[in-house]
């Protein structure tokens, strides 16, 4: 089981994130690309400290919306999502070719990422976006109950796929994250957290309503936004690593 | 003797230039990054436009000043401007792979390709940015009397050049361009442009003092941006295919 | 009966719009306030052109998205909406002022006017942000047949509102504009944009399904796009003044 | 003797300063207006806090630059400048005004200050602007030994001035601040900051050659940048309101 992080979320003067602190634990860093945050600089800056510490590189391109950080849903056209995932995923490829790296993958951001989850068609613009650029790349999406009718999509136009969990969000009885204005949608207490990595990395998710469900996951979604969730990271690879042994044990 | 012309410099519904109408009559495309100008879908689009009539790509960085059209001088550090570089090419760059093609060179834009000739650290940063890509990119720069200097540092970092020369613009003694705001710098007599045009092809420019200088030429900037500077892109087409065909004869 | 037009929507290098040949024509200037479109001295440039034909000053906010040019919605909350359109609104307030002008109203842009219209907390995020505003600023909006329920809002946070009607777009009988992509929803045949614009002179207006709809218009909105859209402008101008001439004999 | 401080430079989600700490300690605000830094939601916050605490408004403009955060030098024409300034100011303007606040001065930021006290062209298109807004604003400009030039220029275009002066920086002979990369242009020692600051109530600085300097001096900028300089702020608040005492005893 992977971790992979959005990192590299800073913005010219403006610092967000413990990336220094958070990489030494993580597998694969979202790398921000400049259209919800990020600028040329510091995306270099940080494929370098991902490579650093032997990070697998992802781009993470959003809508066009500095302000907004990506996270405001904006209504384009296919046309215009095509084109704007490769600019961004491409100015990535090339920053990191120049440190002697290689971006593996992409997964979207934020608004753009529920809209892909939620709408068949941005999927699919998402899928032919990759599909056009070199390098044989990834397309990190969430797993979900239904995920054969995206694995579908995907084999159609020839994007591989990995799946990403959340360890620190509830999971309603469909499979969808608990909505985040809704009480109890984000866990807090790390035992609860390290519990639903435990339980994702052996393919399964207890929901909201105490059922189960099982779902292919690749890769486990966190966070380095500050300290504490830096220190959740550490518990998470750490129960993983136990587990793996204890499984292989 | 190649023509190149900056293309694709609409920026979303903004349209500029009639790059439908001068493709045809050129060899190399200057495309815009979206820093100055352009965006991913008129990046593409222009893509599209060149590859259809066989004509090369080149990327076209710029300062990132949209409302400027980069054409200010903004005091960047050199990390900044390696960054900067990279990314607009590298964005161009997956453009163009999705579309089956590939960025041959790089031409800075307004500003930036005023302050690289005029300061040799900036020069350097424009190199290096250059040398770190992918792809075997040759730097597309002015020829000037003093080439050798510049060939000398692009030859410690590895960077292939090709120069350009302007047939519609004076050139001093010194080799350097007629300030635009002094008068006769711009020549708008078609049959003026089209003589300096087959100078250069034969390696020679007459000066504003009338004396010949001699420069190294690989391709002449053209300008696509009325009907009236296409009409010129060709005759300067024909004159140096008759030039060359005479010369062949 | 006024007639308004969206203006000032050139940005940068880049040209939009025949400004200088609609002007003497209309009553009510649209000048947009760099989100979608326009620059800083763009606006000022459009206020002096305005102020110099006696045209009344309207400011035209919209949503941050330059690429789109504000006809893609972005999905802001409550709070952003107000804080950006009195930023726009202020900052034309300042620039005419300056020029010795006064803004008189507000009209949103594009998506920003479609989302007021549609959707009834982005009407009261427009009207409280207008409230709050110096001057004693009319909101601009679409005479609709429930034009009671907005009235009744803005007349709550103290707005006065004006109407306004399209002459060249097809009404359903709902007195909804067709929507764009359907046969038929833009009329290009001038005839029959004056007829409408005399129809709306006195009140009413004939929906597609042949059915007559009353409506409040005080303003008729069109178009300075180009010189064929000008030309209807000059013909809408006629009409009216013959119209009026006639109602008053 | 005031206090003023650069304030609101947050932009949508990256957060900077902490202007809820320093705020009651100063009496002026220099509030970004979404150039180099903040956005409509921001300057709106900021407003409100400093208007709890009853600290002046001042509309801090910079060049559009929010990558460089304004501290990079942008090649702009006098009609550029002149606008872009008064859109800032306008816009905050209106922002303050739906909270029952008023704008009183103008500061400009970072490269564009410095450019203003170095370049008279510059000056004077600063001038200009502000000459041109509503509200009986003053500039607020570094206090400089060769001040009567800069004064007279101000009374010819009509803008009062207010001379500030910095506590931190060291003083060249000349009046001028010691560059920032030259050793000892910026005390950190707060016992010397506190000392100038009492030189400055008096009308003076020791300068780097041991001399003394007379400098009118309306208010000192101090920064909210983090906990150790917020604590110095408080320091030289305490330090005038004693001296003040002391003369007023």
């Amino acid at each position: 089981m992977w971790l992979n992080c959005d990192l590299g979320e800073s913005f010219g003067n403006w610092q967000m994130g413990c990336d220094a602190e958070v990489m030494p634990f993580i597998d694969q860093a979202n790398i921000a690309c400049g259209f919800h945050a990020s600028d040329p600089l510091t995306m270099q800056q940080t494929v370098r400290l991902a490579l650093q510490h032997g990070v697998m590189l992802g781009a993470h391109p959003g809508y066009p919306d500095l302000v907004g950080f990506g996270r405001r849903s904006l209504a384009c056209s296919h046309a215009e999502l095509v084109a704007l995932i490769r600019y961004q995923v491409g100015a990535l490829q090339a920053i990191a070719a120049a440190e002697g790296g290689q971006v593996r993958y992409v997964k979207p951001h934020g608004a753009l990422y529920n809209d892909m989850m939620a709408q068949p068609e941005v999927f699919r613009a998402v899928l032919e976006a990759v599909a056009g650029l070199p390098g044989e790349l990834h397309l990190l999406a969430m797993a979900v109950p239904d995920h054969a009718r995206f694995q579908q999509l995907a084999d159609e136009l020839g994007v591989p796929l990995w799946w990403e969990a959340f360890a620190d969000r509830a999971y309603t009885p469909e499979g969808r994250l608990q909505p985040r204005n809704q009480a109890g949608a984000v866990y807090h207490d790390s035992s609860r957290i390290l519990q639903q990595a435990l339980d994702f990395a052996s393919g399964q998710v207890k929901t909201t309503a105490g059922t189960w469900l099982s779902l292919p996951v690749q890769s486990l979604c966190v966070h380095g936004d500050n300290p504490e969730s830096v220190a959740v990271v550490r518990g998470i690879r750490q129960v993983l690593k136990q587990g793996q042994s204890g499984a292989q044990g």
